[in-house]
């Protein structure tokens, strides 16, 4: 029975699990320090009131409940001393045969650590919870102040970085503001409210084609939102952003220009790159170190000369084949290098607005909209979220209402 | 156009607004310091992770969205100047023609102040969080240690007070225990679970009918909780409460022994009962400030000289009276005294196993628990609200799962 210690309950580290479950080969132990897998893509859904948290995250517990060879510890894991294969946590040490390191990304500052005192990131349930609740305070807030400068930087909204994420937040703030809210205020219009894209690069949505991201571009425009690109961030001081084409008041700044891998890596002494990701060999294991794998947005994996991006499916498929190589070991089985199936990526901007892109061909508008929902549904974990998100969903199509507006300290 | 104050959007404070909703003869402003109505019944259930947060709170703004003559502001009512028809809050003073204080109750530890630190509360949504917290990070650390004393001391939840609230936390704690968790963790058995249910007086539910207290003591005693009747809180320390029986150590103590009416009458100078209630005349008006209403929880009101319960159908009464008393004031009117007609109470033990008393009908088991359930969706505020809640129930009844399973720091 070899035992297998997975660190990581994210795409990367669920999908290694669900390959090995129920197996009598092997011995599984789960480390997570939060108790749920979160359904990353819908997280912004849920800073935006559209979701509750509990939506888009399903307990590990449920998901492995009755499974014979998993055992799932709520702890957080401090150190791999890897010359003695064991993994070192905050209530004791665990021996491995096998290791896969899924530990994930944080929000990344470069270098601006002052920043996350002014600027709300957007990475864990909690992070939604505090841009919801920022959000809605600063309505309440602005429909109270008679001061009118006051008023108008309640109402302005910047979000920094202009990938999916900053992309599907100005979207649905604007929706929200536009929509949803238009007839729930009496001193204040909310139509007035400004969000304010900001990136740095000429075009938002980079990983995209050019078409694609001049459409979402056009989108965001249609529903009000002020997209700025080629715009350097200086500094960000207190409800204040500086920027080399000027200062913007706001009391909400959203951050969501930049990612890091966890610390796992280089507290362990694995090699990394610059970035602090972990350098992995074709297989996914760690060059001397094979029985170490590293899955997901710790690991840092090239195809074709390019690095596979931070994003839900290469976790996935990673973990798969993760689960697989290390069967494949204990078997004294032959496995191909992994390989990164590309099945296109796609992002939503609002109501029957969404971009996709697979392959050569790019979609855009209603249909892009509903290949996403569909998509999103379909890899959404656990039943009763699948269903519960649909209805909220319709729900809201039809009377442009938002599920979950409620503050929560 | 006369000027309404609602201080207060629960049961009481919601009834009198949507009384008065798109009239043009009263202007209404809303004060509440949460942005949204609870639908106070069901927190237990939020408690017990079969329910999200905001499947029973509704945004005030979204239920008067559109309506013309409602202000809502998210603030606090510091004081009432009653000889100036002033109301003080933490954002500036507003005149009244008419007032409604409504501002409910919090809970109430008679005297022992300290023993808040030691227990856990249940009168808000954040005090539900903090309960599903505890009892879930319970659950985690007892899988985790192998200290046998350490586990048994997490795996002991202690609930002070044998009311509907005690009594509805108990009989689900213990269904989840049994049912719901029962194959998910692998070094503890959630069966071995103590749930301790303390009551000082001789019964449980002790508002109801001898049978039907009875009945929920069978009960909870089928689903393996230990009731304690007849049995004196001494003194709560950490994870320790003492009693005239012995002493039981626990990590987890809910306090659900005593509520209090909240203190703007004693504060504005209104004439209270020892308990604080402020006391109103039979047009639920203050003597000699015929202009100022109270309702809820925080109004003493007698009926064939006996108080009225602080429970939702009282509160959601008096409210719809006093929109009426107010109209009639202003169309100079007569309006007759307040009477409350009593329709019932009821409270659900665990699946299939509820309580009722409908006057000299009383009913338990299966029909009292159907009828409970169509009872609460049916006053459940907002078709979202009822169609998710009826979803879940509908889930959670045929899985044994629990919705909400995730620890949300």
């Amino acid at each position: 029975m070899k035992k297998v210690i997975i660190v990581g309950g994210g795409f990367a580290g669920l999908n290694v699990a669900k390959h090995l479950k129920n197996r009598n080969d092997v011995e599984v132990i789960i480390f997570d320090s939060n108790n749920y897998h979160l359904f990353q893509p819908l997280l912004y859904q849920v800073a935006m009131a559209g979701l509750d948290p509990a939506d888009i995250a399903n307990p590990l517990r449920t998901i492995f409940s009755g499974v014979t060879n998993i055992k799932i510890y709520l702890a957080t894991v401090l150190e791999i001393k890897k010359e003695e294969s064991i993994v070192v946590s905050d209530f004791g040490d665990f021996h491995f045969d096998y290791l896969v390191i899924a530990t994930g990304s944080t929000t990344h500052y470069f270098g601006n650590n002052h920043w996350t005192e002014h600027t709300l990131p957007l990475k864990t349930l909690k992070d939604a919870r505090n841009i919801r609740n920022k959000i809605l305070t600063s309505l309440e807030e602005a429909e109270k102040t008679t001061n009118s400068e006051l008023k108008r930087k309640y109402l302005t909204f910047v979000i920094i970085g202009g990938g999916p994420t900053g992309v599907e937040l100005a979207g649905s703030l604007a929706e929200m503001c536009r929509y949803t809210m238009a007839k729930d205020f009496k001193n204040i219009n909310t139509k007035d409210a400004k969000i304010i894209l900001l990136e740095k690069a000429p075009f938002i949505m980079g990983a995209y084609h050019k078409n694609l991201s001049k459409k979402a571009n056009i989108s965001l425009k249609k529903l009000g939102v002020e997209v700025k690109t080629d715009v350097n961030v200086l500094n960000i001081e207190n409800e204040l952003v500086k920027t080399d084409k000027g200062d913007i008041n706001a009391s909400t700044i959203i951050w969501t220009a930049g990612v890091k891998p966890t610390d796992l890596g280089e507290k362990s002494s694995l090699q990394t790159n610059k970035k602090g990701q972990i350098i992995v060999e074709k297989d996914l294991s760690v060059k001397d170190w094979p029985n170490v794998y590293v899955a997901g947005d710790i690991a840092y994996v090239e195809q074709n000369n390019k690095p596979l991006p931070g994003i839900a499916p290469v976790a996935m498929q990673e973990g798969i084949y993760i689960a697989k190589a290390i069967l494949s070991r204990i078997n004294n089985k032959e496995l191909k290098p992994f390989k990164y199936a590309n099945r296109g990526q796609m992002a939503t901007i609002g109501r029957n607005k969404a971009i996709a892109e697979m392959g050569k061909v790019r979609l855009s508008g209603s249909i892009a909209w509903i290949s996403w929902i569909f998509i999103h549904i379909y890899y959404l974990t656990g039943f009763k979220n699948k269903i519960v998100v649909m209805f909220q969903w319709a729900w809201s199509y039809f009377t442009y209402r938002k599920g979950s507006r409620i503050i929560l300290k």
